[in-house]
């Protein structure tokens, strides 16, 4: 079986490319904490697909969905020290977890 | 003891933000997965620095500074699926470990 993690960040919060790598960072290590599948997921290399949504009632939504759907997922809030007030919401880390699983609720959204 | 991990990115490949958020999350999970001190890091809530150098050259000397320190560290090569020849090295992760540690290793590095 594939597997795979997607990330969703907002493109909303105009983050400069440092901190979106950061925020990425923290959701990929944090749901990966979470799935049962990570020990396969990183034999296959660790696939990752980086997606965006322009708003945080999005993300929410995304982060509900996939939790209804049983997936590992898990919400990044920023710690506030730089950029952004503290608390704010800036991506979903969802998997790993079976390929189509994540395509069947993340297939409409767009590359970052 | 103050842990962090720090995440060195390459920036004369002229990735897009994307790609950097997908390379900084192999490079996040990869290091984290080598570290000793990967519990204490997540009950600190994974603090998490992106810097940069402007070519491969300085990329490989920090990997090998951080080896000789004896560094959790990992090199991330692109799969080159898009954007990238396959096999370019795009990022190294080190750590966590112990923050003053890194300070050392990195301290003139610039923020991406």
């Amino acid at each position: 079986m594939d597997f795979k993690q997607v990330i969703v960040v907002r493109s909303d919060l105009k983050m400069g490319k440092g901190k979106i790598a950061a925020q990425a960072g923290h959701a990929a290590v944090s749901a990966a904490e979470k799935s049962q599948y990570k020990k396969e997921w990183l034999g296959q290399g660790q696939k990752k697909t980086v997606l965006k949504v322009d708003s945080e009632a999005e993300l929410i939504r995304i982060l509900q969905e996939a939790k209804d759907r049983g997936l590992p997922v898990c919400m990044i809030e920023d710690a506030g020290h730089t950029q952004l007030e503290p608390g704010t919401r800036t991506c979903v880390g969802i998997g790993p977890a079976p390929a189509d699983e994540l395509d069947r609720l993340t297939g409409e959204l767009k590359l970052l």
